[in-house]
C-alpha cells in the first residue's frame, strides 16, 4: 500500500476490533470456477476466527469446507469518503465435532434464517489485513470528488 | 437457490435496479494467488457495465485489466434481517479509448481519493445475478434467531 493513496494500512489488533463490531461480512470463494460472494452474519470466536452459522445441506458448507477463502467485512460512509475494509483469509472447515458444535451454538452466531440441521463453520484468521480510507472529504475538509 | 431457503432470486432487471442505487460495491479478484476484496464507489454505463474510476498506476488497474473477475453489493439490515445481495460477474477492462474516456469523465463515477492520472475500468454484466432474503423477522413478523 503507497501512503500517498489515500489509505492506511491497519494492522492485525485494529482488524480484529473493527470485526468484533461489524455485524455483517462476506465469504469470497469460488463457484463453477468463478468467483462467489455471499454477505452473511458471523461473530468471532475468542481465538479470533470467524464464525459463520448455515444449513447442514448448504451450497455454501460444502463449497468451502476444507478451502483457502477470504472474508470481508467493511464500514463505508459514501457521503463523508471514509471508512474502513478488513478481510480475513484462512481456511474454512465445518465445524463436525459435538463437543465444539455444543460450545458454539452458545457463543456463535444465531441464524437469520431457520433450518432444521445447522453446521457452523470456522474460518481460521491465518491472513488477517486491512485499510482505512483517509484521504476522503472527512479528515482533509476538502470535497476531492469535485 | 432453494425456493425454502429463506433467498428468493433476483432477475437481471431487479439486480441493475438495486445497483443504481448502491453507492459502494466491492471487486473481487486474485491476488498472489488469494482472493482479494476491495470496497469502491461506483456508477452503471447506460449497458449496464459497472464503472470504476482508480489511479492509472494503481496495483487494483494492473491487476484486474482483461480478468474475469466479480463485484458484488449488498445493502443488508442485520436488524430486521432483511436485505439483497447482487454480484456482477464480467471482464474487467481498463480503458484507454481517449475519446471513451472523455465520455466516461462526463458520465462515470467520481473518485474519493485525487491521484494525478486516472483511469477508469469497466466491468462488462456477462452475469448478473442476485437474491433477497424474505424469511428475514421483517417478512413473517417472527425473531427467527431466537
Amino acid at each position: 500500500m503507497n501512503p500517498n493513496d489515500g489509505f492506511r494500512e491497519l494492522d492485525r489488533e485494529e482488524c480484529l476490533r473493527l470485526l468484533e463490531r461489524a455485524p455483517i461480512g462476506r465469504v469470497v470463494h469460488t463457484r463453477h470456477a468463478l468467483p462467489a460472494v455471499l454477505p452473511v452474519n458471523f461473530c468471532l470466536d475468542i481465538d479470533s476466527a470467524v464464525l459463520m452459522r448455515t444449513s447442514a445441506d448448504s451450497e455454501l458448507a460444502a463449497a468451502i469446507d476444507g478451502v483457502v477463502i477470504a472474508f470481508e467485512a467493511d464500514e463505508v460512509d459514501a457521503t463523508a469518503h471514509s471508512g474502513w475494509s478488513v478481510v480475513v483469509t484462512g481456511r474454512a472447515t465445518v465445524v463436525t465435532d459435538p463437543v465444539e458444535h455444543g460450545r458454539l451454538t452458545r457463543i456463535g452466531p444465531r441464524s437469520w434464517v431457520a433450518s432444521p440441521k445447522e453446521v457452523f463453520i470456522r474460518i481460521e484468521p491465518e491472513l488477517v489485513t486491512g485499510r482505512q480510507l483517509v484521504a476522503g472529504r472527512t479528515v482533509y475538509g476538502v470535497d476531492l470528488s469535485s
